[in-house]
């Protein structure tokens, strides 16, 4: 049986990034009970690993993130999506720290996922992926710095489902996790978010072109409707405030209403530059899979149902942050983890951000955010002996 | 040339209400610039107009409602939207006032729009149905209250668009309203109901049988894309609380989950269901006329910008009503409209309800919202002199 090319051409989504195959002789055994191997995960770095190997950070990306967090995208040509946070003498300072960033199992920007050809058919895996969780991806990370060699991490970070992956590595691995930083993040996906989720993912199985699932095989892809599921996603990583701020009811390049169904209001305009850019660049099977992983996620429900059992033990630095104008992933669900934490006797600390950016704040321009995580982060390095020059070994 | 039926049967959607020509001598002016004429008005009517004509009450019903308040719907066979208001010894007391709702121009229940058959042509319109505004729909009513011979409404009722008709009521019409109650609605649409609504809209065109709005001809209807519309905008009807109140994480019919992208929570069977029925009962060419409407509606407009202006010398004795739990239409866009009255000295009490079951709390049993407004409704009925037996007549 020979291996039919996908019919539809993408950019290289590794550019300057890295690629490595796992699992060939131990599989990755997924939360669903199936094995899977080999896998791959593409990965950016960023920095220099010291010779302890101890200033290693990962950064865990969100649902529609991947691994070029600071480096130009490949296929977009944009900045990487953290590209205020990371770079030299930024909060996550790449003179000083070694950044691992991985695309996520399930992903599409080169990591396993429905989109890459599956070994066993040579066909893209399409549904014949397996459903994946938080911890399959963590556990996939986990043996990407295995590989790497890196056995402790000094930090991990991330917002939205990459606060997700930070508390599931504090869970799974709290002997690798010197200190974690979840933002904007939940240890359970509520039932609006479930319920958003969904409506997107019905978008997309109601187009046509997805076939169901077999796209790839057709030359075809379900546009349409994965740009609907980003469009009401995208509402929820706003807030009001912020919408009325930029747009309000101002026109798109007209005097007045056309009594018509064109894009007269500048956030109709907007939200439409949202979808169609996005089907650009992600696939739509990969947005069912790590949608299903989110609302998946129950940390407690690892541990019989209680959070802080969770965390027990745990010698982890933690650090939780919210924002005051998040629906998606808003401050009473931070405050829980918090809550856990602190019946746990770990070591945390907990900012609320004043914004009105919404949830996508902690992609954003956000100065409180930048100096609280600094203060964090230099704190723990000077407790873990990283910010000696002698130490690190990351100057040029 | 003959007119063809419509492919898809529906059921008779006017039910034991009535249905009336209007505007065969004197069209309707649209605000788009055109004229309608002749279109027919679908409403029902509660309780018995007494002698002198100063018992009605107009009850405006929201996007997806109908005229079918306080009766058996006649296409779902379920109870009118507002039974818990409107019935003998109820806030809209059937043994004291005459009741009106009449469907909204552009509704898909028996009054002109998209889904009717044009004169001119002899087809639906479909995408020849003009563009209609709030104010259009309002001075659809006004006609159709010509007709009935009632020159001034007790009252004028509604809640969310319905909200928005009785303010354009108090404004188009101030003579002829002496009690108004907007519930849970603003005086402009937001940014973020607009985005809310093209989200709802794109889905709608994305689907192939959408037909360019051509629909009823090809015998086939845009259900995929309906009711993802319906599935998105039922979200923001209810509240994250309510949400995790009668849904949280429960599994639907099973012990665990089943890692597939069946509906394994729930809320996400519950969401497909209110997707799959609202098909049944709405048209989809109605719901882009009517979110429109919702859309552009934007009072102070009106007037120069100015929301007080709208109101300047209105003898209305008005009563504003939001709930805590509303996001959709928070209680400080309901508090906007408070304080242009007041800044036009209008006659007007503001009441915030605390509930947690979101924006269709108005829809739903909530016993402050009722003894708020039959405490307002009685009140004015004093006023207006329609306490005694002998003045209404209604009593049978």
């Amino acid at each position: 049986m020979s291996a039919a090319p996908p019919a539809i051409s993408t950019p290289d989504p590794i550019g300057p990034g890295h690629r490595v195959t796992l699992g060939e002789t131990l599989p990755l055994h997924l939360d669903c009970g199936l094995d899977l191997g080999p896998y791959q995960v593409a990965y950016c770095t960023y920095g220099r690993l010291n010779a302890d190997k101890s200033n290693a950070i990962l950064v865990c990306h969100a649902l529609t993130g991947d691994q070029h967090a600071a480096s130009t995208h490949p296929v977009t040509g944009k900045p990487g999506w953290w590209g205020t946070m990371i770079g030299p003498g930024k909060v996550i300072d790449t003179d000083r720290f070694f950044i691992v960033c991985a695309n996520v199992l399930g992903g599409c920007m080169g990591s396993t996922g429905p989109k890459e050809i599956n070994p066993a058919t040579g066909q893209p895996y399409g549904l014949n992926f397996p459903v994946i969780t938080i911890r399959d991806m963590v556990n996939a990370q986990a043996m990407l710095l295995d590989h790497l060699g890196i056995r402790e991490l000094f930090c991990v970070i991330g917002g939205s489902m990459g606060g997700m992956q930070v508390l599931q590595w504090a869970a799974s691995y709290p002997e690798r996790v010197f200190a974690a930083v979840p933002i904007a993040s939940a240890a359970r996906h509520s039932a609006q978010n479930i319920a958003f989720h969904e409506v997107g993912r019905q978008a997309i199985y109601s187009d046509p072109d997805w076939r169901e699932g077999g796209y790839l095989a057709h030359g075809v892809i379900p546009k349409n409707g994965l740009a609907v599921a980003r469009m009401a996603a995208h509402i929820t990583y706003l807030s009001e405030a912020a919408l009325h701020r930029k747009f309000g009811r101002n026109l798109q390049n007209r005097e007045r209403i056309t009594y018509g169904f064109e894009a007269d209001f500048q956030v109709e305009s907007y939200l439409r530059h949202q979808g169609s850019t996005f089907v650009e660049r992600f696939d739509a099977n990969s947005y069912l899979y790590i949608t299903r992983a989110m609302d998946y996620f129950d940390l407690a429900a690892q541990s019989g149902g209680n959070l802080a059992n969770v965390f027990k033990g745990s010698k982890t630095r933690f650090c939780v942050v919210s924002f005051t104008s998040d629906w998606l992933f808003p401050t009473p669900e931070n405050k829980e983890i918090v809550r856990a934490l602190n019946a746990a006797a770990a070591n945390v600390s907990f900012v609320e951000i004043e914004t009105d950016k919404g949830h996508d704040a902690f992609l954003l321009d956000e100065p409180e955010m930048f100096s609280t995580l600094k203060g964090f982060i230099d704190g723990c390095a000077e407790v873990r002996g990283l910010n000696g020059n002698s130490s690190n070994g990351a100057r040029s």
